[in-house]
């Protein structure tokens, strides 16, 4: 194992590091952003997550001694990039949307400002990090907002990588889930972990009421029993003989589920088990949960869509250069011209300004100074890194409470599940539209 | 950071483990078999990767002093439970297919066989490392059919987990894929990495000139430019100008590829230039790659739709209990009775048939004595694991030798990018449907 981050990398941004320290612009001060161009078909807004582990592979970004000798050995790169490397420490500053933060097109969600060369080694394990986690957010926040205040359960881990299962299980957590499978997540973020048993259980016991009382004796009358294995109304009645009304939840994992859902609540009343909860795990989505809301359904598990995004398992965020110094030191903006892939130059700033009822109603996008906070217009950036410095963590319940207030400003069109536009609009201020031909028109 | 794997695992396994501990069955022989109820929509096979990394995580697979002190004070299990995961050590026996074979629906990957307890707790980091990688390596497979004798390359790394990113490479290379643009996975598995420089490094320079001679005099005539960041005629007028037709390749990153490569290679060609390559790299897939196979274009860089799976970034393999031990100590099979989720119990073998010109024909399952190889059923299933010892490793380039050369075992409908049913038909032999009413009806 390499507890380095540094190898996480594309190998064009060594390549680009050795010629530039050659000619002298590796050490041009520069400002490379990273934002998304388009929401996926269909969102509303999107959801920032991974700000806090893209701090953590900052920190971990250095390039050991065999991290080095692979560079050379393989002819990466030449002998002086080498030495540079092995003294590499980011100086820089870095701004960003905090974990939990609402985005949309064109929101400057990080601004990486340094030299060339620190700035340019970063571009690939920072969108790694934000286009993963940023996805999963995403979708698990259009799960949460229809699931109302009826939990969702992140349970995943199977359906994707084993490191991002880890990473999933945060993302979803900040954006408002309650609990997950994951383990490790649970342990490295502290975030709660949940399960009482899968179908092999059952099956491994003689009987269904073997397996019942097993569990039973093991975790308690207030576990959750998986109902589906066989027969469902025999095996809520087996499940409510044995604990009688105290049985914490059962399971569903297959069938219809609204129609199933309300025979078993009929049953479970009838038994005078009216506090036992109904918990589904079959396949959902946001579409599901949707669904499921006039349902006899007290929770959700979430799984295979969550992790890959519900259709959307990255988010289409770039890192582009937006200005750098010029000969004499001043700093220019820059931009490929490409009809199609639409960049501006310049440092940004970004505020949502709201209505007089909180309402936000427009994501304002800037180039050059920030203006100060008027009451009305949310700073978006946040100081993260300054001078190379770690500045602006937070938890994960910081992050999901920040995204569940953010959430709450943006106006009720935002959780349509149709087809749409973003929620709010972009709108560029300044003097943008007289550098760049394809932005859009500039606020009045 | 945590070397084990032990915790990428779901809550309940372990909660599953102390009920069957404290009543005995933990102990019943049992055998887990992973498969894929079905391929995604409109795929003709799949194909197996992370077999490998899935060893690795096995042997890694410990409840350390750390990871016992977490279990016991989170409470997710009970002290004699924790005594008995820190002298965990897996002790049975695995089967599986081989890194680049190829599955079908009902396909037992992955056969699993020692105690319950021993196998229950491999499920989630077994279906995570499976599910991710034979997602990516079954897009790629299609990818550089397609892409015939031009070399593909692997470069998606910032559209996915970054720890998703190192295996899809891994995933990508033994679906055939020539290199890739991650560092970490060229270090870790030595599979071939390249690239040379982005947008960024020419907008850092004064001119385009600059950069391309730069880049030139650091990387060689050999290098490839990248040429759409300004205006393409000029670029490649200037490349040519300052390598002379030595040039080793351009590249293409937007636009409509098909006529501006065909554009390009005009030029090249006027210019002398006539064995410079064209590289392309905008937003590819398999159906891109098809659509370009007449195009004057030498090679193909992948990113987004690679590690993503192409519009299937999971498996959809489940890792299920088929047989246990009963009270006297016979193995009965045992399968969940639902319609909607079918599964088949007993301890599978697998055998591709083949007719007398080497086309497969058919994907036999069988349940009970694997029969004799004769020369035409090949084998499937091959030893990973006996008696807890890793015994089945292959190299990375072993497994791609070996997809290419299973893959020519298809019939040509194989490649084909249109929705259909997978290339050959699933069937089962022996007992199986005395057991199962949904299996499908056994060979005649």
């Amino acid at each position: 194992m390499n507890d380095t981050t540094a190898l996480l990398t594309d190998h064009y941004e060594l390549t680009m590091l050795q010629a530039s320290l050659a000619d002298g612009t590796a050490h041009r001060r520069s400002v490379f952003e990273l934002f998304a161009r388009r929401l996926p078909d269909g969102r509303r807004y999107g959801v920032v997550a991974g700000i806090n582990r893209l701090l953590d592979a900052l920190e971990a970004f250095r390039f050991d001694e065999q991290t080095i000798a692979f560079l050379a050995d393989r002819g990466v790169v030449d002998q002086p990039t080498c030495d540079w490397l092995s003294d590499y420490r980011f100086s820089g500053d870095i701004a960003g949307y905090a974990d939990g933060e609402i985005f949309f097109p064109g929101s400057p969600v990080l601004v990486v400002e340094s030299t060339f060369a620190e700035a340019v080694l970063l571009e690939t394990v920072f969108l790694s990090i934000l286009n993963h986690d940023s996805a999963v957010a995403s979708a698990a926040s259009r799960m949460t907002w229809w699931a109302g205040g009826r939990p969702c359960i992140e349970m995943g881990s199977r359906r994707t990588h084993e490191g991002a299962a880890v990473s999933s299980a945060l993302a979803a957590y900040i954006s408002g889930f309650a609990a997950t499978s994951n383990l490790e997540a649970a342990r490295r973020y502290g975030i709660p972990s949940t399960g009482t048993a899968a179908h092999s259980f059952t099956l491994l016991h003689d009987t269904e009421r073997d397996a019942f009382v097993s569990q039973v004796d093991a975790l308690g009358k207030g576990t959750t029993l998986l109902v589906d294995t066989y027969d469902l109304t025999e095996a809520v009645r087996t499940a409510v003989e044995i604990t009688g009304p105290e049985l914490g939840a059962v399971r569903l994992d297959s069938g219809d589920l609204p129609s199933l859902a309300g025979q078993v609540r009929e049953q479970l009343d009838a038994l005078g088990a009216t506090k036992t909860r109904i918990i589904v795990t079959s396949d959902l989505d946001e579409y599901q949960i949707a669904a499921l809301a006039p349902a006899a359904v007290d929770g959700y598990g979430v799984g295979t869509s969550l992790v890959t995004g519900s259709g959307h398992p990255t988010c289409g965020f770039v890192y582009k250069l937006v200005a750098r110094a010029d000969r004499d030191g001043t700093l220019q903006p820059v931009a490929k011209k490409s009809p199609d892939k639409i960049s501006i130059g310049g440092r940004k700033y970004a505020l949502r300004r709201r209505n007089a009822e909180g309402v936000a109603e427009v994501e304002l996008v800037g180039v050059g100074e920030t203006p100060t906070d008027d009451g009305d217009d949310r700073l978006l950036l946040k100081p993260l890194v300054e001078g190379g410095k770690v500045v602006g963590r937070t938890t994960p319940d910081e992050a999901r409470a920040h995204h569940l207030t953010v959430r709450d400003e943006l106006p009720r069109s935002a959780s349509q599940l149709s087809r749409g536009e973003p929620a709010i609009p972009t709108e560029y201020i300044g003097d943008i539209q007289a550098r760049n031909p394809y932005a859009p028109r500039p606020r009045a």
